[in-house]
């Protein structure tokens, strides 16, 4: 803030001395003298390669932001229904002319549904959510998984991310509690439980096994971190998976919550990308709740779940409305209680989030007049990111030294790239970790801006990055060029895949 | 959630019984073996008797919420001008229709720039804001201070709590750092300060005076605080008042200021009530940045500032939005950075929220299409809540043993209730405190739902509580008549306010 406030500085350091303030700024609040958890946090996604993107962008040069899975943003429309029924709802006396402008009747009673249930979408709700859209997302998942869902076991939220955060506050105690989650990982978690001040306990994807989970890994991630006086009180299992596209099997969704039941963990499954779906007939999404139905009928598993889910992901896109669900089960009342009065101390999430969640579990159905352009513009963009995923990994896979397994589900690839010796001496002279150096050389050079791999986790010596698979078909091609091209160039510059370390 | 999810509850037990879970339940996680700081937690305003009032509520019973500051929940109607806007935002295609649904054209304007700056609203937008509403957001508090406020030192979130709890938790280290509150205080800063481990330090309001603040008692306060081993470094002022109702003169706020400064404490200054101001003339709004901005010039006031403002409150009371910014001033830049890397781990506000913001410091002005309405709007309201301040305050004080202080801001009344020996006895056998007790009986009778003063703080032996003037004007004289009858008859039981004990 150092001289944004008008004249007044040179006068503030004067105070400042006189006052005998601690540090050389004279500030009570410093970086060394803040939180340390907040400043050991780490957050790649909007790090180093988006503040080179910002101000690359500010420059006035071409950025295209492949960095966040935030569709909307890159030119996806929205679908239309939903949007109609938030529009009538914000301002009401649209709907006497719905049928003038357009908007069918369904869309018109849904949002009278709505308004009734909420009063108006200025009002705070129950901190929990509003009942009519928690009975929507339990009705949603009752259906999809064919075991019942309790209204009262949904909590809705501004964002996924919220909600995680906020079961973590509540499991988490301290640096002996531990928090295993996938190497690698979407960033969040790590930087939350270093922030809630608990200990970080990552396990090993399978990147040979198309980044399936392996028991005897997390018996081996759960051993040593008990070996450092750490236990693991919580697994997190992004599925699909981010950023590595994978969609977990039955059968391994069974390994892992049995896992939990016998060592005591328990399991928070970020299951956003769930309609991110590629390969449906072989890949398709199952739930752990679905999983852990199955499983209450044969062998009796107690894992606690907290499932989350957003309106962010899947065709929906909704990413700015920060409307998200978590649902609760085989967790105690009194804890649940407790998770609810941290709720209320934010009141209430927003209520246009809210409603969309409703509209995500309760879309139109066959027959409804919403229901054919509604079926098919969710279709399409299902059907467009298909084929920007398999076209994508195709690409990365003819490319000198990088591999990458087929992205079935989620929005990102996350391709292993073999840099050559001579460009990890060059990051090294340049104080960048070698794959953040070819991450700023693609942006400097293409104007993509992607996030290392070193900001998810990846196995030593090996090097990723991540890209969204979310750009518009209409730049793909161009897209694929520079990638391609930059690649080649790279590669020439600095000697070659086959120069290995 | 024990017997909810189907018939496997029976089958459950016994797998936790295999395992020797910890305690009875065999959870992982039991309210005795969560996060301490989130069990100690309390908070008021959705407590014991919100948990009456939804029984009561599903029994049947008329409620009258007036325990949280909920306007639109109440009856109040949202402004016109910003919901039209914010439908055409939502769904565009409304543009071209605009005029045959009467919309005026600087909605339309209006839309059309929020529309092209944020894209989508269902795009992330920078995790600290949108640009332009960053840039309203600063414009207005530059014109309502005369001082120049920068939009790179405003941040936008999800309600202003979410704000208020993030820079709490950059603050905070740990039980040695001190959080000073007002006594009264709005329970979100003690339960937020406990749920950060850190220690709350109370400073007590000068009732005698208006609710005013006392700079002797602010360093009683202090010095108690640091001879018990806690170093204040944040003090909160609510200005105006919650639930005081109280609204702090420029000396005051200087007087703060510079204590402040002397002190080496940050001021978190929760302005967000700033509009809801019924005697401007003689207690008008005077913001911390103002005065900060004229001792500037002459005392030279180094103090670290964060000020909160949102939609919430005001006349626009569009609480369900979740739209809010704070403003961080004289606060050191790698700090900002800090809290700008926070911000990010939850990627965006909500855009209708963030939209909304801007809406409310670039309201039309004199001349626009929509500015006729919108003035009468929203001074319809404003004025309608001065005559419920007014009349609220007016009859406690023909009450029985009942003393209120003139509400000149904010939502509420604050009375103060001499109850008698006897009510004391009474709740003490039924297990409540004394202003508990008579908040439920209250309830219990007139089915109107307020908060007990000791969820806010109060002196020993004095008892008091909330209420908010937001009941719409029709229900007034009833809710009147069921106050006074219900206080006479409540006095009477007891043996009356002169058996003080």
């Amino acid at each position: 803030m150092e001289g944004r406030t008008g004249g007044m500085e040179g006068k503030l350091v004067m105070v400042r001395q006189e006052l005998g303030g601690a540090g050389g700024s004279g500030h009570v609040l410093t970086r060394d003298s803040i939180n340390q958890n907040v400043v050991q946090a780490e957050y790649a996604v909007r790090g180093k390669l988006y503040a080179a993107a910002q101000a690359r962008s500010k420059a006035g040069k071409q950025v295209i932001l492949t960095n966040v899975g935030n569709p909307q943003a890159l030119g996806q429309k929205p679908i239309t229904f939903p949007r109609q029924v938030l529009a009538l709802v914000t301002h009401p006396p649209l709907m006497e002319r719905a049928k003038s402008l357009g908007i069918p009747s369904d869309a018109v009673q849904r949002a009278q549904e709505y308004l009734a249930a909420v009063g108006s979408t200025g009002a705070y709700q129950d901190s929990r959510g509003n009942a009519l859209v928690r009975k929507q997302v339990a009705d949603f998942i009752t259906r999809r998984d064919g075991f019942p869902a309790d209204p009262d076991s949904v909590f809705l939220t501004d964002g996924a991310g919220v909600g995680i955060t906020l079961c973590m506050r509540t499991a988490i105690r301290g640096r002996h509690d531990g928090v295993m989650m996938p190497i690698p990982q979407y960033p969040l978690y790590s930087a939350t439980v270093e922030v809630m001040n608990g200990t970080k306990v990552g396990y090993f994807l399978d990147e040979s096994n198309e980044w399936g989970m392996d028991i005897a890994e997390l018996d081996r991630a759960y051993n040593d971190a008990v070996a450092s006086g750490v236990t693991p009180r919580i697994i997190v299992v992004i599925n699909p998976g981010n950023p590595t596209g994978m969609c977990l099997t039955m059968e391994n969704l069974k390994d892992v919550l049995m896992w939990c039941a016998r060592r005591r963990v328990v399991l928070f499954a970020d299951e956003v990308y769930q309609t991110n779906i590629y390969k449906p007939d072989t890949r398709p999404f199952i739930s752990f709740k679905k999983a852990l139905g199955e499983l209450g009928g044969s062998a009796q598993c107690s894992t606690e779940l907290v499932s989350f889910n957003t309106v962010s992901k899947g065709a929906l896109g909704e990413c700015g409305r920060r409307g998200a669900y978590f649902e609760v089960v085989n967790v105690d009342s009194k804890v649940v209680d407790e998770i609810y009065k941290l709720l209320s101390m934010n009141l209430s999430s927003n209520v246009d989030g809210q409603i969309y969640v409703g509209l995500m579990c309760q879309p139109p159905v066959p027959g409804d007049p919403s229901f054919p352009l509604y079926n098919m513009e969710m279709n399409s963009i299902i059907e467009s990111l298909k084929r920007r995923a398999l076209r994508l990994a195709r690409t990365f896979n003819t490319m000198e030294g990088v591999q990458c397994t087929e992205v079935t589900s989620s929005m990102y690839a996350f391709p292993q790239i073999t840099l050559p010796p001579a460009a990890i001496e060059a990051a090294r002279q340049a104080g960048h970790k070698p794959d953040e150096f070819y991450c700023l050389e693609l942006l400097d050079q293409t104007g993509i801006c992607v996030v290392p791999g070193s900001g998810f986790g990846q196995k030593d010596s090996t090097f990723h990055f991540r890209t969204t698979i979310l750009p518009p078909e209409s730049m793909f091609d161009d897209i694929i060029e520079r990638f391609t091209s930059f690649h080649a160039k790279f590669m020439r510059q600095y000697g070659g895949a086959k120069a290995k370390l």
